[in-house]
């Protein structure tokens, strides 16, 4: 029996979980376990701080709901989320599109549409969203499905409106035989992530404004390549550069062309994105 | 706007909480942010184990009631909890006796007994617990108050029986004008963490048993001094070096004597232990 003190307590617990027979297990729990501990070491973690902490996560855990995720908020208000993203993304050796959050508004159940269709219902559509999809040299991808989904004019997506009840401003398009993707919508508008919750408070205690920059969520898909999850954000947002979730990165940033030669519905001002997957192996 | 990659991600999300008014809380979440940046890096976190990690901590936070606390359990076992009381243990220049875990079965509302008194009810009392309490400078503090709870001879607290209704195997003793307190007890029983949650899972993975070594608990308090929670370790116990839950410390281990000529009481075994409380300054 040893004499238990702030260094030698982590080779300790490390010793106690040295059988654990997934190997993946034990090197994830090993590490996590030796960077909380030095973080607590570096801060001197108080009994009530601990305690404080272990009750804020606990508020976190009972916030979450079918519908709510207050974790991976939390998760994503970290820099966490995306920074799994950045290094998943680097894995392999080909370049590819970066990866961005996904957020709680996917659906999986959208309706296919033609290319060149609008998305926005009775609304007058404002602008032609369009692009490529190739592989990481550049080749056209046909067939590739493209699943959008976005914010009204009022920063709500469809399921968060009370009336909800069929789908607005999502839809799957299919690129055509040069690998380009087209249909018409409106802007998005940039909105707060939930307040009202114990990551809302912290983020209120950190007097961090609490919002995400407008943009548009993409699923892009084809046979043969890794699934890409990301969101393209616009240029001019006043919240660009301070994203809340930190799901913007600079080649994610497109601007609205007002006059745009290559646009494949002129008459409309464009956003064009070209997006490019890394190979499934 | 920058390109975010897995180094440059940590300093932009500590830039934006570089605001938080509150000094200790900005000095926490940096560190915090900083060492688990460094731990998703050092094991190449995957999307999907960021996944089954959010969803593991909502459930411990989902497995909390009133009567359970698993977030505070997973500290436990992760050996988080000690290592905050080694610290705080330390922080002082005063020697004393260490921290030990204060577990989910403390009851504030004890009877006081007199010193000498049986706390086990119908049973035959088999051993005496007895010791003096002192501050660091060994001198004896008299009427300091000695609360201790332990389990019975099946490893249960009074609380954990279906039957329960009035107070067993517990009392808040008075130290005479020696320092010393004295009562007659059985020897306690080791038993298991919950194995059925989350926390109990995790363990089971690891192939730990998720035993506590037998113990008796203690909050020693006298005026001017720092409250002391802790407990004593039964000498002979077979899980002594593999608690789950890391409490014990070799200067919390004391032994059972058959024939012990110090003793109070004469005629019982006894389990001698003296505590040294630090100066609540």
């Amino acid at each position: 029996m040893k004499e238990l003190d702030p260094q030698n307590i982590t080779g300790v617990v490390i010793d106690q979980m040295s059988s654990t027979p997934d190997p993946r297990l034990r090197e994830v729990v090993d590490s996590l376990i030796r960077h909380l501990h030095d973080f607590v070491r570096e801060v001197k973690l108080t009994p009530e701080e601990l305690s404080d902490g272990l009750r804020f996560l606990t508020n976190v855990g009972q916030t979450c709901t079918d519908t709510r995720q207050e974790f991976v908020l939390l998760s994503e208000v970290m820099g966490i989320e995306t920074l799994v993203y950045t290094i998943a993304d680097r894995l392999g050796e080909e370049h590819g599109t970066p990866t961005s959050i996904l957020g709680p508004f996917y659906v999986s159940n959208v309706p296919n549409l033609n290319l060149g269709a609008s998305i926005v219902g009775e609304r007058t559509p404002e602008l032609v969203f369009y692009g490529q999809v190739t592989d990481a040299h550049q080749r056209p991808l046909s067939n590739a499905s493209v699943e959008i989904w976005q914010t009204d004019e009022d920063g709500l997506y469809d399921v968060q409106r009370p009336e909800f009840s069929e789908s607005d401003l999502r839809g799957r398009f299919y690129t055509n035989d040069k690998g380009m993707y087209y249909f018409k919508s409106i802007l998005p508008l940039g909105y707060s992530i939930p307040m009202d919750g114990p990551v809302g408070k912290l983020v209120s205690a950190q007097r961090r404004h609490g919002m995400r920059p407008a943009h548009v969520h993409y699923i892009v898909n084809a046979p043969g390549f890794k699934s890409l999850t990301t969101a393209i954000y616009l240029e001019d947002d006043p919240y660009l550069n301070s994203d809340t979730v930190f799901g913007v990165t600079q080649s994610l940033v497109a601007a609205v062309k007002e006059d745009d030669r290559c646009s494949p519905m002129p008459g409309l001002p464009t956003l064009r994105f070209d997006f490019q997957l890394r190979s499934d192996t």
